[in-house]
């Protein structure tokens, strides 16, 4: 198979963590025998520094004439960067959401998986991490308060700002729908997170994601209040297998279900669009403060390659390969420093991939 | 002196742990020679049954003459009970959100503490949990998402739903005050949590606490987004003095950082207005499945009657005197069974109250 990918290594870690994906990618490539072209990019930080914005046109449309987007990470220390001295909208993260936009990407992926080698790292109680979790968080994400009209002006003599949040049925319908359909291969439950009792934009949600359940007649809907679902993955993470919820709640519970695992530097996302196109990056930001170290964890980043091959290129054999691969070197006992405990061996940033690239 | 007091017992356990935070206002009263007035009013879904609304306006223009109000908990199972088959705007909540708004009280005050006796109840893991801690959310409450326009109609035969926030830099800076006032009295920290990589009133909120923050050079300001927060609360709440954020997000995150301490039966919340006036509840809600059967925990409404002597009528020593008998009643082993551990007693909520007021 051809894969044509562009690449946006991007700002802090992730021009590291993405060359060791780049690496179990090219190994999978020549045991599978498919051909894979890479074209970089620039974004963010790494694009304001040479064309002066966070994404030009040129990238959106190299972007978008690729297979699929493999990204590092996006953004530098907001109190000491130039780049946080910019207009809101010239930021790098700018960028990235613009991105999101310009490819229809409105179905985020986030699992949170906690892996049993990597226990120890789970902030919660040992009874509750004991049982184990691995659910997943799909977050609507070209919609409501990130992308709705917004404005800051006097009134009355009184600056006030406004954001808005909008859903209409068809941008909730469709990621419903890819809540489902996921929820249908994994363990057949969907938790639709809202604040129905207070937005309107929620009410509407429930009422399109019950409308979108009957379709799915063996997949079980529950409902549950955002502040609720905040407290529950703390709780018990165990109870919940797909959790699909709109943008911003889902930015929030997606990085608290993160934090959960104890193990960022594990965690792999996928944000799709109507086709079989997706940009792949780690959960993880872009950790300015242990860049160019070769400290950084690159598995979130390889992970995230697995999941292109199997959403974008449906090669879920090569997907298996890479999950595989990674589980045997924790099985080995190589950690890198964000996840090591007694006992293990530490490894850096280039190491891990080797490693994981020879067991593929 | 003379305390005029509006009591909301409301629906669920509402009823019985007002009684016993009355029992114990009571023996204030007796030993501290003070005289208190109540006067019983209707909320939620008690209001519900016998006008039809969870709000009347007479209830309103009472619980305005009185001095401060004292509530139990709203709501009922939203699966079940009939009150959730009227339009949202008739439910309990919506009774709750008219009072907050017609009282002005737009600050929320929420302690999550981690009590040393109960760390067993904490869901973190030990050498977390081992560093205790004791904060406060300073939750926005009668602006933002909350109280913005909101309207759902056709666009182009599409349903579309759109809710609106809104703050505006006077909202912002009283409740910036108060944050700042109460971390004065406390750690001297305040961290303003915000979005302010995506939203407008974020970054006028991030102005406007900024310019606040003047006013106290004592006091150290830190920013925090929104998501990172949501990670930190699990990782490591020690960190926080004051958590200082919109309405929205501090529903979110006051929720996460109950269910932190593990022992939300524990947890007080004042919610005040620009003068002494304000509303003291229980964080925890309403609780419609252990109703009536003596089992729930009173000592949250009794420390929000604390809160209530110190805030609205600056008894000081009398609230001390509240805290540190439940502070004895834990010490000496009497236990909830909301937070029972081993070689505890296990008491139900009559007792629960009659204990503390016995210690006053
Ligand atoms: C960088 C930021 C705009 C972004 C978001 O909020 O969506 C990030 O937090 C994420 O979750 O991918
Ligand atoms: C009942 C509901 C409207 C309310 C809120 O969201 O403010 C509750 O969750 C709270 O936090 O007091």
């Amino acid at each position: 198979m051809n894969l044509n990918l562009a690449v946006i290594s991007g700002d802090g870690i992730g021009p590291e963590v993405v060359r060791e994906a780049r690496k179990v990618l090219d190994r999978i490539a020549e045991k599978y025998g498919h051909e894979i072209h890479y074209t970089d990019l620039l974004m963010g930080g790494a694009s304001i520094d040479v064309h002066g914005v966070p994404l030009t046109d040129e990238t959106i449309e190299i972007a978008k004439s690729s297979d699929a987007v493999l990204m590092g990470s996006i953004g530098g220390n907001a109190a000491t960067s130039p780049w946080y001295k910019l207009p809101a909208d010239r930021r790098p993260e700018a960028g990235l959401l613009k991105l999101r936009k310009s490819l229809g990407l409105f179905a985020n992926l986030r699992p949170a998986i906690l892996y049993k080698e990597l226990q120890d790292a789970c902030p919660l109680r040992k009874d509750i991490s004991d049982k184990g979790f691995d659910l997943m968080i799909m977050r609507e994400l070209t919609g409501g308060l990130y992308f709705g009209a917004r404005e800051t002006k006097e009134v009355d003599g009184v600056m006030t700002a406004i954001d808005t949040l909008t859903y209409n049925e068809n941008e909730i319908r469709r990621i419903a729908r890819r809540a489902f359909d996921i929820a249908g291969k994994r363990r057949k439950k969907v938790c639709s997170v809202d604040k129905a009792n207070v937005l309107d934009s929620s009410r509407l949600w429930r009422k399109v994601v019950e409308e979108v359940a009957k379709e799915y007649p063996d997949v079980e809907l529950t409902h549950m209040l955002v502040d609720n679902c905040a407290m529950q993955l703390v709780k018990d993470p165990a109870q919940f297998d797909v959790i699909l919820t709109e943008n911003m709640f889902g930015d929030i519970l997606s990085d608290e279900a993160s934090m959960v695992t104890g193990s960022i530097g594990m965690l792999a996302s996928a944000s799709l669009n109507d086709s079989k196109f997706g940009l792949y990056e780690p959960s993880g930001g872009s950790a300015p403060d242990i860049a160019g170290q070769n400290i950084a964890n690159p598995i979130a980043t390889i992970l995230s390659a697995a999941m292109m091959l199997r959403y974008s290129f449906d090669l879920d054999k090569e997907a298996d390969a890479i999950e595989q691969a990674v589980s045997q070197v924790l099985a080995e006992g190589y950690r890198t420093g964000d996840i090591m405990s007694e006992g293990c061996k530490k490894v850096g940033t280039t190491e891990m991939g080797d490693l994981i690239a020879e067991r593929v």
